[in-house]
């Protein structure tokens, strides 16, 4: 059984993450997807709900498991035997981050690989802080995330306000 | 007649952006220069004073208009009925960054597009932030921002000292 | 009155030069097609096919005019007083030999611009070397180029292969 | 059953290749190596004997099997039901092309995905035509291939000079 | 008498800035390593602390002088009169910031000039920043580190959490 | 003594080769500068020509000898005892290419370690092939190449017509 792990901050989930999510999915047996309990400094969504809409938007997917995880990614890969790594590439300046990354868990865990996959062309250009920055001045964001997710942005957005 | 829209932080304006100012104002009949409300977290200028010292460096180029914007930059265009924002590239890294925003402000808007000047290769390393980390240190910044806005630097950074 | 110079082998169009000429014409009164001489060392399509093909596709923008230019491009830009060049952004390789070229171009000749639109994100990897590879084995083109050119590759194949 | 594909000129293989293989042939159930029938210009070696060094150097990986194609990649996946492609990435004028690649690969074939693995430190700056350049000149390439293609190498070289 | 420069925060002092080290020292008569007085916002370290570690892993290079710096680096190069400031690359981003860095300082000291030595394979992923993460999960840093270094590291991080 | 080795195809020698041979020979007590035998598939200059050129450009230099070299770079950095091999840096393809090349070099010689200048930004943007580009369309090289090479290449290009 090949098992892989998909880590990330998913404040909050894009079409592009759910991209990944199926790709990877068909590659291997069962998918972990990571949460970052610490992702960003100043989260927009919590810890959970961060897990809790991630769950929403990948619950068709049949062998994809959401979870939080803290501390080092290699550390959480031997604890859930993964075999791989799922990243993916959008730009030139993710590639040499992302890569320096991959070198050192390489490092860290022989054992776990990492892979990459270059996001669909459609959803090349999104990222989770662009979509917080369109939503905090009102704009649409119904081409950068999944629908279920755009209320939920817009509701927290409110709730802050207040 | 063609409306352009040059957005930027300008903390303080720079011999660079004057480059890309004077070009791109002989491409189009007005020139709006956005100057972005929330710019840096800790600006050296507040709104007021990058405006006015903009002004003071554009006063002879006679279709710019200097203001202050905030908000979603694709709703500032259409509030001007821009027809194209202007930018200036002068690295790699710069390129992907820039590469995301026009896409993202297209989808946004894809009656705006977004045009770019390559720096001149005289300014190709000055930034804002470096004429900050230069004057902060008592450096000679004459070669970097024009010569109006030296004394203001430097009559700021005396402020911020009292 | 504004005029641009949009410069390239186009050997052969490709929906990527389209939508770079479509958004180029809106920004100046007048836009030529420079199509270049001797662009590549073994052009699939003669210069005049190359002319001729372009023409086809743009024959609905009413200011763009096509023609084959030799020699320097500064040199055709003053024949022609064109205030801007034209090019198309694809990717970071793209974007440094852009650069040298920008750069280069303006030492030459200092009252020639040059401006730089990205490609949209659909046509971001299309190139007409790559639309020749793919026609060579029987692909299909369609995606790739505009559909009055689809057949005109695949009669200059078979042509060549008599 | 997972079904993946790896193509390349292998001209020679090197260890950079060996490394990637056998990484991928982890990840999949079967691994086809796909030697490019018409890789570069004037290859070192004939495609039979690419294949064959190839295959020597995989013998005792189970699941992998060596053979020659042409034409389209996307059409040698269909044709092995391949689920993935795989490629290896060095760096960022790679990464560049190569998403290039996987974009059109993509959009000829929407059922077969491009997976890239990050080469191995130790093999970051390896490639072949570095080792047919080395090899030319009489230098050491016993750190950058296999030790079973070293003497191939050398005895094709003298070959050639006869 | 060739005198160099190698600035920064050290923080901690990881096995490629030693790489560093080691080439520079061996190209100039007398190199001073330069730690940063305000090098990153919240160091992990004090001042003192990170020159006192730089010191005891050079100690037996004999042409090495380990310094506190602050201000602008081409006034310490001045004081020092110092011929060359010495940087290592590690990745393209690295790349243009190192170039935007040393033209600016070209401008501010033409008699100063800055050579790039590109970070050893086995270290080109290593960073201080890396290094404080890892070890702030317990994982291990002692690839990464000097072993004289990798005790401090955990005994600080004890030392935190009190 | 140290000893440097710039290397190089130089057909011809423009003014950012005289510009890092200016500074490398400020580094070290030798500097060697090799004129590639088998530069460029068809240079413009012969190889004697090619040397003939940058001695004729560098004879006011002391500590610089021009010489022809084939084979391996490091074969001749080994036989001139040289301690370092110099580059110059334009942009970031070619800063991976160099890195590559760096690579292999430390690999195959340990002894020989590789330095980096960055190409002063008035010259950022020039290369040999430009040069030879727009000599060959009668365009004017006399910002790109010493004034001595000015002539000669105008020279060659009438003889090579007859």
């Amino acid at each position: 059984m090949r098992i892989g792990i998909y880590p990330g901050s998913f404040d909050p989930v894009t079409l592009g993450h759910l991209d990944i999510i199926e790709r990877a999915s068909r590659l291997v047996d069962k998918l972990y997807i990571g949460v970052l309990i610490n992702g960003s400094k100043k989260p927009m969504f919590t810890l959970e709900e961060r897990v809790e809409l991630v769950k929403r938007v990948v619950k068709d997917i049949k062998n994809v498991q959401v979870e939080a995880y803290g501390g080092l990614l290699v550390d959480y890969a031997r604890e859930k035997h993964a075999d791989v790594l799922v990243r993916g590439l959008r730009a030139v300046t993710d590639f040499e981050y992302e890569l320096q990354i991959a070198q050192t868990n390489h490092k860290l865990e022989p054992n776990v690989d990492t892979i990459f996959f270059t996001t669909s062309i459609e959803y090349s250009y999104v990222s989770s802080s662009l979509v917080r920055e369109i939503a905090s001045y009102g704009g649409d964001i119904s081409q950068f995330v999944p629908k279920e997710i755009v209320e939920e942005v817009f509701k927290k957005l409110e709730g802050n306000r207040k």
